[in-house]
């Protein structure tokens, strides 16, 4: 299967991304709106790899171009550029899974706080951005980007899906049970993703307020 | 210690009247709106605890009278009714802490839903209705009323506290680690309860959606 990661060169993307060419398979494309970057950070990732013995598939390209033909796509941009991105590729992702992983949180000396846009969650604002024929799936909220990255690490996770196409969501599972230690849980439809977002910030607090408390999950 | 459960009759108020006097010597008071109502359950509980072999103090009565001269008073009703019942009651929690369990939820065929007041959280609608020297915390909001309330099942259950007031937080905290199987966590300050609250249709979901997940937590 081949998998695209828009923005596969931040944080979370990056765990995925290494993630899966460690765990799976898969033919695992690093998106970015920089070429360049994409390249480099995806031959940092085979670099990662090789390191620990393993082969992985990795390569780095501009986001509509790692969007073209991927069965899943991983919107791994952060909230306020995800509209954009999408927009700019609504053409390539057709027939392709879409995956948003975003959450939109601010931060003050009280901790995290949820901020959802206008739609109710930012998966149901990428859903109503792309046509219809589009299955969305709402995935990969809750999860340490440091934690990921970290091959080395046990994860022992469970991973929140939203969706209302069963199909999909049911292949963003299988994709996810294929990562040693992330259990795919049915969260509901499009419209639980609201709930599923704001465990994040939550989670965070959680971390923050209470000793030994670094690795919370449901 | 003395502790006033308003709404003491409900199901969740019956959960922790029960565990509350089962695990811990604090003087129990159920209230309700009606006082017969209050002292019939009060009296239900009380042989509830025989029948294990237990003694408690749990006595019932109307809210107002319920809440007077008590620690900590638990406002375990509906969000609906919550605003009215401690508006009829603002004398008498002057020098309690006040907790809010509530969360307002919809229910539709994709699941629960969160639906928060225009305050942004139940708990933070209580801190604006209640005087600025009443502490208000926001706790026990994600626990099964059938759990608390069969005393032979195990909770292994994290609480989620949020609160404004480090002193009422803590006085909370240590009411709920009474309680076996209870572990209390500081989720931070009353701008958080939403993410709180929140979590709990999302429990619901994941229960309802997963097989093997009927007590999931966080």
């Amino acid at each position: 299967m081949r998998v695209a990661l828009l923005g596969g060169t931040g944080d979370i993307g990056e765990g995925l991304s290494l993630r899966l060419a460690f765990h799976t398979d898969h033919e695992i494309i690093v998106g970015s709106r920089d070429r360049g970057r994409a390249r480099e950070k995806a031959k940092e990732y085979r670099n990662e790899l090789h390191s620990l013995g393993e082969d992985g598939s990795i390569t780095g390209t501009i986001n509509p171009e790692a969007a073209k033909g991927a069965d899943i796509v991983i919107a791994a941009v952060p909230p306020y550029h995800i509209r954009d991105t999408v927009v700019d590729l609504l053409d390539e992702i057709r027939g392709s899974i879409l995956v948003s992983p975003a959450v939109g949180m601010t931060h003050d000396d009280d901790g995290a706080h949820y901020n959802p846009p206008d739609d109710g969650s930012v998966t149901e604002l990428i859903a109503s951005t792309v046509p219809d024929d589009v299955p969305v799936v709402g995935a990969y909220h809750n999860l340490s980007a440091d934690r990921l990255a970290n091959l080395e690490a046990e994860l022992n996770i469970d991973v929140l899906l939203v969706g209302d196409d069963a199909d999909a969501k049911r292949a963003v599972s299988l994709l996810t049970s294929d990562i040693e230690g992330l259990r795919p849980l049915d969260a509901g439809q499009l419209t639980n993703a609201h709930e599923v977002e704001s465990l994040t910030p939550l989670l965070i607090n959680l971390a923050a307020n209470n000793d030994g408390l670094e690795n919370v999950g449901v």
